[in-house]
């Protein structure tokens, strides 16, 4: 059973204090109303907020619990590198059934600060409640970007060139072989995914648009001709697909965390050790197409992501 | 049934556009990875997160949808006011039913939508999400202070007045008449409580300590006492108890919405037409002792909150 709200909060101030060095845009931390930041002056912040609901966006008896909470931060931490932004300071509300093991919460705090103190993030505060159902997490990240520098999914024009980092797919091929019963090793990028916060930051300058693939490469670049008000073609045999994945998976699996951006500009092979593709170039006609190596394009739905729900 | 995630987003940034005339701070609000902020130069930030969960904070026959969306706000709205800061972004993460009706998510919104109109503060992003149960949301708020102005629970010293806002047992009797079974006509203060915001601005540079009282003014003075390693005793008879409340709603019932603070200053009898009244005083003992007319005291344990669980 999970310690009382105040023993849990005592608990994490003291993981926090003893994990973190602490960065200087944090003045006060867990342990008041509010927090408070300090930004630099300059500097504008970046603010995103993501659940991660057990049998939605995980399962107990899949993911083990470091696993939950390395992802339930990777998510807000890989919207933060979507922007081009530096992470400062984590709010974790947290939501616990009553006949939880307490080993179970330690563990996940572990997955999640080690992550953290990694990306040189405050764990700094939050909220815990009793769940009247599964575990129920709500991550909000806070990151900073120097003023007007943010990578908005806005600034995609005609003739720039679309590029993603790393391969795709690794999430909708895990998630069939779980939905398949088999057992899989819970280790490697699919549980610990990296958020890609250092090629983010390199690509300010770069990119012309950027969003993070979370919800498959046909969703997330429907967002990015959204709301730039352009077209996208893509090249089916360039897209980048991870060893046990189809294409398929790449266009329409979740939780990959690459970036997805735009640029007119030259674009390095590879940023900070992790390989950059281009994959196709935006048009003025706003909608999607894939094109085959013979040149033949076919109008690309945005196929969307498969919760873990029981149904 | 509500609506698919995008046509969610898309129905709240129309809400949000038409309903708030926007203020400086947020430069990109709904509809990228992350919201952006521009804080003001010599301003620090005051970050807070507070779940709202179905069955534990409220109940869909108890509170209507306006209530709800009202309350859950008014959650991170007194702890921004606690600090004496100025709300100016909101975050709102909702996880839905799936066979939940459209009207009671609009009905919802327009309760938050409203109480953040009335504070000045956007609605600038979030996250949602289908619930594998009943209605998740957690409120994020951001607001603003002067730099090194938030009031913070450490700061009370012996010989300093305890102070309070308004009434209080109001949360607590309510949910009493709820409990057992009454029909209570849903309006009026408890479902619509008013965070205490001009208030708490109003005491920068009074107080020396303040917090909010949502878990009962024995639990929060409890976090004084503890963050500024001093005691507290106060004095039955002068808890202005809600009319319909008793000693022990005031002291140990939630949802009050009120402010708890000390100061060594004169305080006015009334800030921003909100009644002060002088409740007890701060020792060097650590502890909390209740004193009655007689001049007696005895310990005051904290006795906390009573979620709406059904067990």
């Amino acid at each position: 059973m999970p310690k009382a709200e105040r023993q849990i909060i005592e608990r994490v101030r003291r993981l926090v204090q003893e994990g973190s060095p602490g960065r200087g845009a944090l003045v006060t931390g867990i342990g008041d109303d509010c927090a408070i930041l300090r930004p630099a002056a300059g500097d504008e912040l970046l603010v995103t907020t993501d659940f991660s609901l057990e049998d939605m966006h995980f399962r107990r008896a899949w993911h083990p619990p470091e696993s939950v909470g390395h992802r339930c931060l990777t998510r807000g931490l890989s919207d933060i590198a979507a922007m081009g932004g530096q992470p400062l300071a984590v709010f974790l509300s947290l939501a616990l059934p009553s006949d939880l093991e307490q080993r179970w919460v330690d563990r996940f705090y572990t997955g999640l600060l080690q992550l953290a103190q990694k990306h040189g993030a405050t764990l700094a505060g939050g909220d815990t409640a009793q769940s009247p159902t599964g575990i129920l997490a709500d991550i909000m990240v806070i990151g900073s970007v120097p003023r007007g520098k943010a990578l908005l999914r806005s600034g995609a024009r005609p003739g720039d060139r679309i590029y993603v980092t790393g391969k795709l797919g690794l999430g909708g091929s895990t998630v069939r072989r779980l939905y398949g019963g088999e057992q899989v090793r819970p280790t490697g990028t699919y549980f610990y995914p990296e958020p890609r916060i250092t090629v983010g930051q390199n690509l300010r300058g770069i990119a012309s648009a950027m969003i993070d693939i979370s919800d498959g490469l046909s969703t997330d670049l429907s967002h990015i001709y959204d709301e730039s008000n352009v077209g996208a073609v893509i090249y089916a045999s360039a897209i980048p697909v991870a060893a046990t994945a189809t294409l398929d998976d790449a266009l329409n699996g979740g939780d990959d965390y690459e970036l997805l951006f735009t640029s007119s500009k030259r674009v390095p092979k590879k940023i900070a050790g992790v390989p950059i593709t281009e994959i196709g170039h935006i048009v003025q006609r706003t909608g999607m197409w894939m094109q085959d190596d013979s040149g033949k394009t076919k109008r690309l739905k945005s196929g969307g992501w498969q919760h873990f729900s029981r149904s």
